[in-house]
């Protein structure tokens, strides 16, 4: 049972990442509505968000830019278009997937960028892809954080030898990541355990990612705040793939630390969330991201169902317990 | 940390309480589509379903019985028209508030009546009407259960002396509930350690009655179920007053016990869940109810909001902070 004062009190090193313009962006190819990410930059300062990612550093030759919005790329250059110098507290991130991402060539010199944080996201198998993206980073000069993707489906040893892989190298953040959104908080709290274990042995910090496919992204993520987990990604209106991500607006409900501040939040939702939701952009929890959910399955059925505005649910349900 | 082997065995003293006719009907005055009832009751024996709560038995000198559905009333005879003799595993349910029901003259004998259970819903300070309502119904030969409404604005000492009163009462079982959906898992495992203290004194069983204002229903649930609490509250697709409740489908993908199907439940919210929300029938999480939520107020105001098709969240924002 989690200490009771902690139930009032806060912990400073809580971060709040906001994933909107990336997880989000998988919703709409990137094409938010004109000022969109601006209105978002400044929603963030104003409710004390600690990172702000704007989207993947994509590689042009694999992705066609005429067929993604800028933060698909979100090049150094479309960055400075909406945060100018960044002469504020709010970090920059981005992030590079192993394999999709050209990072020799289109990440430079921290000092000449504005990004602070560069976010690389890894399935098990591409540790070594994921360790060279590390490394160049951190060489760079900047921090780096480290998604391992779909643990749900990893064997625990590889786990532990990615976890103990990642401690060696120079890579400053840890995130746990529920991609399936099949994790239930009781498993959380177990991983968390594990990743702190190498978390404490090697000086990492730790971060968590939870989708909503069972309603439970904002329970995941108070959770792992409350098992010792300090960066924490949320999107405004739980934008993201499939079922969504945390909501932003639960997030700052819950957190503590004064410096947080929900009515900015709400603001936005209001604003620019909302509006796009009734202008068709379709995202959030639903019956058939359960399902893939609670079979621990990659959601790509469960967007296709949506896509194809499908209802019949049962007939969903006898797909995907057939998968195997 | 819950034990490694609960995560995978399963409890066989949890039980699972439909409460969609009953909270569900808060939604639209009782009033469900024809055939529905029937449907339900079906659908919930093919899903392993252990209570069905078929609505409030409330006071027609009080309530006109014009202008409510049957389940507001749920009369022996209504019940009997959906269910027959109820030859089968699935107990039926009735709610009492203190102060609404007619206890003496419109709760019949059990051995004349299709209930087994009655719950009585109470605030701390109706404890002696919820108590008199415990008696009358357990003497009369029914399982009796009480929710104890609204405790996370309630006193702890005030708590304390109402679950001792409980405690000495004939009442088989005592419910969580968190009424204005404001309560975070954290404080959920302190509230069920609370009540187990009493429990565990008196021999009582613990209930969990949940809301979705900060999208924690489920999670709520599932935290006191790994906390010993015994009989779980769901609706389908949550229908509830307000944000509604845990959700049924959610409920059942997380439940081991292999009596629980959770295929009948998806039909069942495809068929007649999901066909009600697009005829306008209105409940389910939004940011109003997430503020009153935050705030811990009722959810009467995020109601009202919802009426009258408000959408200026930051503006209700500011009413409910104003509300001290």
């Amino acid at each position: 049972m989690k200490e009771l004062s902690k139930l009032m009190d806060f912990r400073p090193s809580i971060k709040v990442v906001d994933a909107t313009l990336r997880d989000g962006g998988l919703v709409n190819d990137f094409y938010f509505p004109e000022g969109f990410e601006k209105a978002l930059y400044e929603a963030n300062l104003k409710a004390g968000v600690d990172y702000m990612e704007f989207g993947y550093r994509a590689d042009k030759e694999m992705f066609d830019v005429n067929k993604f919005g800028p933060c698909k790329f979100s090049s150094d250059d479309f960055i400075r278009s909406i945060v100018g110098e960044n002469d504020t507290d709010l970090k920059i991130a981005i992030m590079t997937d192993v394999g999709r991402c050209n990072y020799k060539q289109d990440i430079q010199e921290k000092a000449n960028s504005p990004v602070d944080l560069i976010r690389v996201a890894t399935y098990t198998h591409q540790m070594p892809g994921a360790l060279d993206m590390i490394e160049d980073a951190k060489n760079k000069g900047y921090e780096v954080s480290c998604n391992i993707m779909a643990i749900s489906n990893a064997q625990e040893g590889d786990l532990k030898v990615a976890l103990d892989l990642l401690g060696k190298s120079p890579v400053d953040i840890i995130y746990i990541v529920d991609s399936y959104g099949s994790l239930y908080p009781e498993q959380i709290a177990r991983i968390a355990d594990l990743y702190g274990e190498f978390a404490a042995k090697y000086g990492k910090k730790l971060g968590m990612h939870a989708h909503d496919n069972q309603k439970l992204a904002f329970a995941n993520t108070i959770e792992a705040a409350g098992d010792g987990v300090d960066y924490l990604d949320a999107t405004y209106a739980a934008m993201g793939r499939g079922a969504g991500n945390c909501a932003m607006e639960l997030l700052m409900g819950f957190l503590k630390n004064p410096k947080f501040k929900l009515h900015p939040v709400i603001k936005f939702v209001e604003e620019y969330m909302n509006p796009m939701k009734e202008a068709g952009v379709v995202w959030g929890y639903d019956l058939q991201y359960l399902l893939t959910g609670v079979f621990n399955q990659h959601p790509r059925s469960a967007i296709q169902f949506t896509k194809d505005k499908r209802k019949n649910f049962s007939d969903f349900f006898m797909e995907v317990t057939s998968q195997e």
